[in-house]
């Protein structure tokens, strides 16, 4: 068997980041005037070798031998502290943050491409950094000069790490009922006092401090969300000068014991056993419009640890099916000829090319939007920056879960291609299933991101937001119509998207007229349909690239083109009709779920 | 949380046993004139004490404490041990064997029925009785009335366990080239050498001798499958007075360590090292024909894990959706009302019903082909015997992978619906989840059952169990349209039969015209597409009955009735749709997956 590390394709990012997605344009903005295409390929060559060499390797005894608690602490094994310190001292952390906040200003689309690669090599491990960027992002945002200083810079070094600390036992997916209380002290702190569930890197020997940031209600602030701030609350104090003070009444309760993702410490947290004090970020009880306003980058980065993970199955699952030996093709059964690599039975391929479809088109998705992310910073005026983001506002439950979905099916897939062996722990494909499961769950579980598109986001600004992603849609089908090899999936886009806005409008209608819990209660089937839909849209995007690419291209690169050509057409015959499926069903307006009683189930 | 131990819920039980399949009809046949309705209701209610008293305890505990290699010897739990014993003496392994052989004599439906009640508990402890029964069956088939009394008394009474010696590392679903040899001695018994790989139940010391049933080529056969014959290889050799000798060359080269269902032990064997003997069953040259003839109990039994598997985890998060208090309803998110049971919530109840589509549909599936093994034991004449057998032989490979793929997609939305508390190890979904994946792997995998049922059980006997099964179905279409309340079902169920006529003869045509490849290749499709309407089709006759009683059943059974009715409605709006959109596929015998060049993948 191959010892090989799963990982993604790099000609497949070269080709998304330069040849679809037109990186290089990027650099044409003041914003990236410092860097050129040798820089973005040095990041992503230091990348892949990194993750390779580095992360890859001990993948599998992070996940056999998870953290776990020592005498009061928590205790990891030392090849992730090894590995994140060099993944620190490279600048992958800091590397898309500006230059002033001490980053390498490197666009978003780059940075999520070279977190694609370590995710893939052991997405766990990545986990401690990308929760850091997140916080981050969220005091850059949001945080004063001063509690930049003091927070913000250590976190962009890697010097201390971050966390997200949302939810509580009673209040997982409705953060309405967070209970965690912040009392005003004289200082203009605050004394904060809760617990935390599922705080990820909630508490590790990893760094000098650790910075949680908390969802918790003012004394006297309204019930449900609208009475939630936001709090910096350190592990240890610090001082003035930066150094650090005492503990900060932060305890550690317990660990929660996953069945994946296991490197990522998943810890029960309780504040304010002992004194634990709390700064204000932002104004009081805008808490969560804070902490949502950062959301676009953690989704998108839960959408690529998801067509990571599921990529590198894929990969993983391709180059075991080329060499594995079991039968003989269909129509030649004589058992005299040799048995041959399993790529060559139709099932195999079937799975095979329905994995590459779904994690291609889902790591297209993912860089798609940090795209967007850097044409939002980099937009020359108001509107166009305004335009941008309502696009990723709309996009980004999509880029979370749909990859969590179909991603986490590829992965279910690549075992199947190894059979038996493909379930043994002896491969890495168990583990990586395992690991994936937790992102349909995380961050906003799959239904959340679907009461979010369906609700909020489609709706948003009269729709407009929604009609410009259409509208784009409808643009690329124009393109590819022109040519006949594109001809077919050119009219099953446009035909699936005119569908999308009729089953649209009448949820919306029904929404409008009261009808809240028809509209919405299959708000999942609606992110399914409109999620292959713009994934099929993104597939002939490449389809077009790969067209124009494949008459001039090298031979040894036409093979790579025909794979995209394949892909495409594969979605859109296999996976696209599902999107009409699910449209019949939502303009029903469907309540069979909906009145059948409680006690019937 | 609810302390409880997952299970099928006898309620539904009882309606699909004695409401739908008519068991108390089965009685009234010579072979169970020995039984009453008492009896068979006495079997299933010790089978639930036992499986909720002995076997669910344990299960968490076998699956983190593995089996393991301890000086030698392979070391479980002793709760398995004890649980197994206490399995035995209530006389389950023996149930469903004739009289004469030891057994009780009870329908395989009913036998059936208790496993699934054991399997929902801890699957993986029920393996070992499940492949001994399995190799029982096999030997009360084929073997002599010698090898009967030697190896199959034992067998039944549990004293010994079997096992079934197929695979080797490089022979998984191709077992034509199984390599282990044969050699015939001059005492009429064979020398065996070779390799077994995935050996489920191989070495352990639960019992005082394991039996193995092996398939392997004698000097000199045929290559391919027409050159396997089937050997008894006992692990202790055994005496012409039943008492056993010495150790028959049965290594144990080590263990595989799985992702789930790690309670039953798997092991890679080395036949030979020492000398090692085994007794032909059957003719030479017939093993696997001999193999596959006992196959059709060994893949219900694999679809009732499965289905049994999904089962429970869906009453689990059925009990815990009805008590997790979570946000608000949709159209009332006043956050100073209390949350509401998470059960409220339009998504968690669409998981939770098509959840109980699957799970409930897939144990009606099961049970349906184990009353289906019944009549064909108790068939009047041979004519209806051989169309009994021809149907079953037709549906077993459904009966098999559909469970394993769509019962598994419960588990996955079982965990879901859980959130975060689904995927940590404290909560049993997760393990149930890693347990289901392996039964679309073992037992001849999901792809290959697709071909079986595509290319040899749909084709065979010029198509007319294919079009017996397909006038069952229509039968029940129309039984169903002359009640307004099921029309619209019978419809829908009429319309895809028809529809799926013609997709078979439009893939058997091609196939006879030689375009095997593109007939086939899409098999797992196919199956898809005909389990579903299969399903769809059960789910029919469920709702004639529950339509049937509901008028007249007592209040409390409403509840009951009303959830069947609603489900089949689920399964007919949001689930049959696929089997139109696979038949349209289908129809065009796709090339996509045929045409890609393999380097282009």
């Amino acid at each position: 068997m191959t010892a090989m590390s799963p990982s993604i394709c790099r000609r497949d990012l070269d080709f998304l980041l330069y040849e679809w997605l037109a990186a290089e344009r990027l650099l044409q903005e003041p914003r990236y005037a410092h860097l050129d295409r040798a820089a973005l390929d040095a990041v992503l060559d230091a990348a892949q070798k990194l993750a390779t060499e580095r992360f890859s390797p001990f993948a599998a005894k992070l996940d056999a031998e998870e953290p776990r608690l020592e005498r009061g602490r928590v205790s990891i094994i030392p090849e992730l502290k090894e590995a994140l310190d060099a993944y620190l001292a490279a600048g992958f952390l800091c590397a898309p943050f500006d230059l002033e906040s001490g980053g390498l200003q490197f666009p978003y689309l780059i940075s999520s491409a070279a977190s694609s690669l370590f995710s893939a090599a052991n997405g766990p491990a990545l986990g401690y950094p990308m929760l850091t960027a997140a916080a981050a992002n969220l005091l850059r945002a949001h945080g004063t000069p001063e509690q930049q200083r003091r927070y913000l810079k250590p976190l962009i070094e890697g010097r201390w790490f971050g966390t997200m600390c949302l939810s509580e036992p009673q209040a997982g997916s409705s953060l309405a009922d967070v209970r965690t209380r912040a009392t005003p002290q004289a200082d203009g702190l605050f004394s904060m006092v809760g617990g935390k569930m599922w705080i990820s890197g909630g508490e590790h020997e990893l760094t000098e401090n650790i910075v949680h940031l908390v969802l918790a209600r003012i004394d006297g602030a309204p019930a449900g969300v609208q009475g939630l701030s936001l709090f910096i609350v350190p592990r240890y104090r610090v001082n003035e000068d930066g150094t650090l003070g005492a503990a900060n009444g932060v305890r550690l309760v317990g660990l929660n014991h996953k069945m994946g993702c296991r490197g990522t410490v998943n810890t029960v947290l309780s504040f304010g056993d002992t004194p634990c004090v709390g700064e204000l970020v932002g104004r009081p009880n805008e808490g969560l419009a804070r902490m949502f306003h950062m959301m676009n980058e953690a989704r998108i980065g839960v959408g690529l640890a998801a067509a990571a993970s599921g990529y590198a199955a894929y990969r993983y699952a391709l180059a075991y099916a080329r060499q594995r030996l079991q039968g003989r093709r269909l129509a030649q059964r004589d058992p005299h000829r040799p048995p041959v690599a399993i790529i060559e039975h139709p099932d195999v391929r079937r799975m095979l090319l329905q994995q590459k479809a779904y994690v291609e088109g889902g790591l297209a998705l993912c860089l798609y939007c940090a795209r967007l992310v850097d044409e939002q910073a980099t937009a020359p005026d108001a509107t166009r920056r305004e335009a941008t983001r309502r696009l990723l506002e709309l996009l980004t439950p999509i880029a979370k879960a749909w990859p969590a979905e179909f991603c986490l099916e590829a992965n279910k897939l690549a075992i199947q291609v190894l059979g038996g062996y493909g379930y043994t722990r002896d491969y890495p494909l168990e583990r990586l299933y395992r690991d994936n499961r937790l992102n349909a769950i995380h961050e906003g579980t799959n239904g959340i991101q679907a009461l979010d598109l369906l609700g909020r986001k489609v709706p948003m600004h009269n729709g407009t937001a929604f009609e410009a992603l259409l509208e784009r849609m409808r643009d690329s089908a124009r393109r590819a119509a022109a040519h006949d090899a594109l001809s077919e999936p050119a009219h099953a886009l446009a035909t699936a998207v005119a569908r999308i806005a009729r089953t649209t409008e009448t949820l919306l209608t029904a929404a409008a007229q009261g009808r809240v819990e028809p509209a919405l209660g299959n708000a999942w089937l609606y992110l399914e349909m409109l999620g292959h839909a713009v994934v099929a849209w993104l597939w002939l995007e490449q389809a077009l690239c790969a067209h124009a690419a494949q008459s001039t291209a090298p031979e040894a690169d036409r093979a790579f083109y025909a794979g995209k050509l394949g892909a495409c057409r594969y979605f859109f015959r296999y996976e696209l009709p599902r999107a009409a499926r699910h449209a019949e069903l939502l303009e029903r307006l469907d309540e069979t779920c909906l009145t059948l009683a409680t006690e019937a189930f």
